[in-house]
């Protein structure tokens, strides 16, 4: 932040406010506050029998790797409404949300990624712009070694772990990668 | 947003960038675009033989009434550690989360709350710069028609139902209230 949104000034200093504990952008000439928080990524694992869906990513980052349909949050909608736009705007799909399934706190790059867990009762998915192949896998055939993104790999792995259990608890953890 | 904070220029439109379709605002100057999502609020509801911690607002919004300690989640934290952080600002206290309890979507202001159950295990609680009141409640005591907002009667409300069940599973949903 170079100049103040709100008054055009360029004095602009990065410190801590009266009463406030953390730094933030502060303007000196209309005392105007500037305040980031993190952003919230939603998303699916839609489940059809016994397969998952993926999609191969056709933007950056991470072009070309596999990764399951989400995307930032919006102004005014829900976390599922987003989840689902999401998974439309990637995959074409419009599957049926079951549950809150995983959360991870990334603060590395101040982000919370929240999957829900999906069922797809038919076979309307498909490429789109943002992906240039979408795919339902068997656990056997997912391609680990070329997933886009951590919270996707363990995602994937606690669903066919509880998969096996039957039994899809909700899980929060924060991670540490950096 | 009247001034880029890249650039400086006043030449700011509101509109849906190429390749979108939310309205954003956009410098014409420099082509920055300028995106803005939903904020998380996280807190605990805290209890302690059989009573839950609640504190007096002394700051607006809703100076004066009842609420669960909980505040925006800020960068570089987890969700849990802005829960506790929150906590411990308010009401001086330091419980054990025990786990996620109750998410709610609020498409009116573009914000999630989060509370987490968590066990008090001491006494050290009490007022602070942003809570003129600190004390624990029984179910029969709540302030039901002073609460300061409504996400936070709603997970009153679900706590003590399902303190009768003995299972606090997680809930999540969304609040269409205006």
């Amino acid at each position: 932040m170079r100049y103040c949104s709100k008054c055009g000034s360029d004095q602009i200093d990065f410190k801590v406010p009266d009463n406030d504990t953390i730094k933030r952008y502060i303007c000196s000439a209309c005392d105007s506050i500037f305040y980031t928080n993190p952003n919230v990524i939603v998303g699916t694992i839609c489940v059809k029998d016994d397969q998952v869906l993926l999609c191969k990513r056709n933007i950056e980052p991470r072009f070309g790797l596999w990764t399951l349909p989400a995307g930032f949050m919006e102004n005014s909608e829900t976390l599922q409404e987003g989840a689902l736009r999401e998974t439309k705007e990637e995959t074409q799909a419009s599957p049926t949300i079951t549950s809150p399934y995983a959360a991870f706190s990334l603060t590395h790059i101040s982000q919370v990624h929240l999957f829900y867990l999906a069922d797809l009762r038919d076979e309307n998915f498909g490429p789109t712009s943002e992906s240039s192949e979408v795919e339902l896998f068997y656990e056997k055939d997912i391609p680990w070694d070329q997933i886009a993104f951590p919270t996707v790999t363990k995602t994937l792995e606690y669903y066919f772990k509880d998969k096996k259990e039957g039994v899809y608890p909700f899980r929060e953890e924060g991670l540490k990668l950096w």
